[in-house]
């Protein structure tokens, strides 16, 4: 996985993707320079992840049966809006944990959420079943060259925007990980040129089990963000690249996830699922503290979520960023 | 009011703003070039108000007394925001009309909300008598130089960002009209170059009524976006450069400002409260349509909504953007 792979997938979907915002807003952490949030929250079907599910399908014919993957909701949302521009029939997989905020998306781009499993990895079974007997292309959400290639279209960007307008560069980026090809994309872009840090839950700590283990390794997964950070095991391929270019990984509680969409929201009027707020939560909770004058990018890369429930969120402090 | 009032204003108060970013999103009109939305509700406090409030609070020194202020809301939080940053004394007088979501958000930064009157008219009365009392410097919400030229920088930003981001130049931008500061602003910076078209709700069109009668004339006051677009008179000020340099007004619905909120939702993953979300609602519902090739410029000037009522909105049309 190389810059100059990357740079074609961009080439590939950028007609077909939103070219997200970056937004400079001041860091919690006072005296400390501001923080560029890159908004990927806005991307078409809410998270980063119509990136991969553009590049698999514009790379890889489908057959008749179309195509079929498995997902906590995010991709197959993704997954369902890209097949629907791209005129392809798509079946999804969500385990019973999917957030009706994303099951409901996926219905309205024209695809049916087949939910069963407990969890996403009993979802993955599903689908492998579904494509053995359907022949339908399978997408896998994070563990493929197209689909890592394609998230990492959003850190080129991310660094070509911020030298447009004339912005300083990014120093560090805090990406949220879950099954590792959102990490996995963007740390084969910077490929060492920028500090690259993964954000995990507590409760569903894949990568930073698999580096402490130096191989994939399951973890339990119990988490606020399970239903979009809820992989049991990092990919291969992620894990390959993020051995070689993440420099580490930081786990924050639910509780921080939580005032962290409070907070993006109370000011920044940004809204945020929890996966989405999780590298938010880092800084903002201390779990990751930058040196001084560290210049730190936040991806905030999902807004699936029921705003009702956001809505209903326990309010904590109110400092403004 | 000249561009170049609007450039010193930019230089003065950018340190304290937000500046929002710009982004490309496909037209709701089939075969339209896409539209450029200026998340202006991404703004310090929730709306472009703060860009006004801060050059007030910047330009005119302030007694003892601090400073005084009527809003239905938006204004307000503004001022309680940019006093609280500046070290100044404020007080905010809103209508009983004046939405929970904004009135908890002056509380946030620090100043008591004052709530009286049914309208904004009659908060605007009772601020009046305060300032004649105390001596506090008064913040008009529309009808000021100051908070002209502030709105207006937020036009500046847009023109100069898709300048360097290599996007194409406006045409034609919608914007929504209470009192008509903002849109003064606006007009003032572009000066003719870009066609400038209000949007006001059927139910609340100050200015519409005034370029009809030839001066700003009182009108009834009933629309679901009546806490930040009710102003049942334009500024005199504002009422001049309009003449000047809008081309037209154009009226929505409440339905199709409530449909708007949902689709920016829906699609964008943006919250706007009503009022912000009027501009989107003008081209979204075909009460504006621009010609073949027109470029629209699209101000999302304001997130202050409650968001359990936004997740409670009836469904409509699901086309994505």
């Amino acid at each position: 996985m190389t810059p100059s792979a990357i740079r074609s997938a961009h080439a590939r979907i950028r007609g077909h993707i939103r070219r997200t915002p970056v937004i400079e807003v001041s860091s919690p952490i006072v005296g400390a320079p501001p923080l560029s949030l890159k908004l990927e929250c806005l991307q078409h079907s809410g998270s980063f992840k119509a990136r991969g599910a553009f590049h698999n399908l514009l790379t890889r014919p489908a057959p008749a049966a179309g195509c079929a993957t498995a997902s906590g909701g995010n991709h197959g949302a993704a997954v369902a809006f890209a097949a629907q521009k791209l005129g392809i029939r798509a079946r999804v997989f969500v385990p019973e944990i999917a957030g009706p905020a994303k099951i409901a998306k996926i219905k309205t781009y024209g695809t049916e959420a087949i939910i069963g499993g407990a969890s996403y990895a009993e979802a993955q079974e599903r689908c492998y079943a579904y494509v053995a007997e359907s022949g339908a292309l399978s997408i896998h959400p994070y563990d493929a060259v197209e689909t890592i290639a394609g998230q990492g279209t959003l850190a080129l960007e991310w660094e070509e925007d911020l030298e447009r307008l004339a912005l300083r560069k990014l120093g560090t980026v805090l990406i949220a990980v879950g099954g590792g090809g959102l990490i996995a994309g963007i740390a084969a872009w910077f490929a060492g040129r920028v500090k690259v840090v993964g954000v995990e839950p507590q409760g569903s700590r894949a990568l930073h089990a698999a580096l402490e283990a130096n191989a994939p390794v399951d973890v339990a997964v119990k988490s606020l963000a399970a239903d979009s950070l809820g992989a049991k095991r990092v990919g291969e391929l992620n894990f390959e690249i993020a051995k070689q270019f993440v420099s580490q990984v930081v786990l924050v509680t639910d509780t921080a996830i939580a005032e962290a969409q409070r907070r993006l929201w109370a000011d920044v009027s940004v809204v945020a699922e929890p996966g989405g707020a999780a590298a938010f939560a880092a800084i903002a909770s201390g779990a990751y503290r930058p040196e001084r004058d560290e210049r730190v990018g936040i991806l905030v890369c999902g807004a699936n979520v029921d705003l009702a429930a956001l809505a209903l969120a326990p309010a904590g402090r109110d400092a403004a960023l």
